[in-house]
C-alpha cells in the first residue's frame, strides 16, 4: 500500500459540503469517484476541516492509501480531468512517513469574507462573500483580540456539534480590508461546529455598531441562544491546515483575494 | 405614458444573454416579466449593448414606457424583489425628455478580464474571467494602441453579424493589471458581433508571446478566418454606455475589480 496526500481547492456553491452523502453532490464523493477510477479500486479520502454545504476551500488537505502504482502526475492530471471546474487538486505528494490528514493537523485556518457596503448584494460576489452594510474594520479587529487564547466556545457552538469539549485555542484572529472585501482570518487548534460563522456574525454586529455585548461577555455567557444568526456559508473559506511534521506545499490564499490588502500590524500571534 | 430608464447589473453565468428567447432564461425575459407584474400590463425593454450567452454587465441601461403610475422606489424595490440575485437593478430614473436606450447611446465600454498565471483554472473565478497562462501586460497594452481610431473590423467580426458596416471607431483601449486580473478596457461608438472577444483573443496571443501578426496587420487582412478562437464569454463585461444628453448615475466598475489597480498612464484618449 502507498500513501498519498492531496491539496484541494473548491468552490462550495454547488456542493453539499465535503462529506459523502447519498443523493447529493459532495466534494468527497466527486473526488473518491475519480480516485477510484484512476486506481481501479475503491478509494476513501480522509481530511481535516470537513466543510458544510456552501463553504469553500482553497487549501484543504486529504490523505488516502492504495495498492495502485501511480505517479504524482498521474493523480494530478487524472483527478483534475475527472472532476468539474469547481474542484481543483492543487498538489499531490507521495507519503514517505505515516500520515493522517485529520489527526496529524495541529491547526486550521479559515477566512471569512464580507463584501461591505453592498447591502443589496453584488451579482458577481453573492456566492463568494456575505454582502452587507458598511463595516467598521478597526472596531472588528480590536474586538477580535478577545478571542485569542484558550476559551470555552459554547456560545459560538451549533446545537448539533458532536465534539466532546467546547474548549478551543485561538492562535490568531485578524480583521483587515482587502480590495472590496473585509476579511476575518482565524487560526485555531480546531473549531467546534459553526464556530467561525458564529464568530463572523458577532464581529459583523460589532462592525455595524450593534454588538450584543463584548466578545468577552459573549464567551462568558456560554449560551448559543444569546447570539445572532450564524453568518452565511458562502463567506467561509478553509484556507490552511498546518502539519509541521510534513513538508507540504504552502497554502495559497484564494486568488480573488490577492491584491490590495491593508494589513493591520497588530495581528498578535500568541506564544 | 411615462418613460423610465434603468441601470442594470447581472452575472451572465446562468443566462443565455440579454435578448428574450423562447425556453431559455435571459435577462430581458426575467426583467420584463417582473416589470409587467409591477405595471400590471405588458412591458417591453430596450437596451444598448445586447449581450451574448454568459456575458456579464455591470452598467447596462434599459428604457421602457408604461401607463402605470409608479415611483422610482416602487420600480427599484419591485424589480429587485422579483428577480434572482444574479440580476440587480442599480438605479431607476423617470424620464422627462424622450430617450431610447439603444439609439441615444454614443459609446459603449466593455472590460475583458483575464486571470493570468492560472493555466489550470481557478475554482472561484472560472465564471468571472478567462483563466490563462502568464501574460505580458505591457506588450498587450502597447499593441492595443493600434486599435485606436476608425477601422474596418472585418477581421474581428463574427460570421453571423448583421451590421451593415464593419467600420467602428475605438475611442480608448487600455490593458492593465488589477489585483489578480489583467483587464482590457475598450470604448467604441459601437461594436460588431464578437468584436471585443476577438480583440481579447488577439491581445492574449500577444500577451503569451505568440501573436498571429501585429494588430495593424490583422486589421488589414479583413479576414476573420486568419484569427484565433473567440475569447470565452465569461471574461466579458459591459461596463458602461454613454448618454451625454442624459444625466444618469455614473456607472461603477464591477466591485470585484475595485482595489489594487496598476494604471498604465498612456491611455491615449483620441480627440
Amino acid at each position: 500500500m502507498s500513501g498519498w496526500a492531496l491539496g484541494i481547492a473548491y468552490n462550495g456553491k454547488t456542493f453539499h459540503g465535503w462529506q459523502r452523502q447519498p443523493s447529493v453532490p459532495t466534494v468527497q464523493s466527486m473526488l473518491e469517484l475519480a480516485a477510484s477510477k484512476i486506481a481501479d479500486e475503491p478509494i476513501t479520502l480522509t481530511v481535516a476541516g470537513r466543510t458544510d454545504k456552501g463553504v469553500h476551500a482553497s487549501a484543504q488537505v486529504a490523505s488516502f492509501k492504495t495498492q495502485a502504482i501511480r505517479t504524482e502526475y498521474d493523480w494530478l492530471r487524472g483527478l483534475n480531468g475527472l472532476t468539474n471546474p469547481a474542484v481543483q487538486v492543487v498538489w499531490v505528494r507521495a507519503l514517505e512517513t505515516p500520515f493522517h490528514a485529520r489527526y496529524d493537523a495541529v491547526s486550521r485556518t479559515y477566512n471569512y469574507l464580507f463584501m461591505d457596503n453592498a447591502p443589496r448584494g453584488d451579482v458577481f460576489s453573492h456566492d463568494l462573500a456575505w454582502c452587507c452594510e458598511p463595516l467598521n474594520v478597526d472596531a472588528m479587529h480590536n474586538e477580535a483580540r478577545s478571542l485569542l487564547g484558550e476559551h470555552d466556545f459554547s456560545s459560538f457552538r451549533a446545537a448539533g456539534c458532536q465534539s466532546v469539549s467546547p474548549m478551543r485555542r485561538i492562535n490568531r484572529c485578524v480583521v483587515r480590508r482587502q480590495g472590496p472585501y473585509v476579511v476575518m482570518e482565524i487560526e485555531a487548534n480546531a473549531f467546534v461546529l459553526h464556530m467561525v460563522r458564529n464568530i463572523a456574525s458577532a464581529l459583523y454586529d460589532v462592525g455595524v455598531g450593534q454588538p450584543r455585548g463584548t466578545i468577552t461577555e459573549l464567551l462568558d455567557l456560554k449560551d448559543r441562544d444569546k447570539l445572532g444568526l450564524t453568518a452565511p456559508a458562502q463567506g467561509l473559506y478553509l484556507t490552511g491546515v498546518s502539519y509541521p511534521q510534513h513538508n507540504f506545499p504552502d497554502s495559497e490564499p484564494p486568488r480573488h483575494l490577492i491584491g490590495n490588502s491593508t494589513f493591520i500590524p497588530a495581528s498578535l500571534p500568541l506564544d
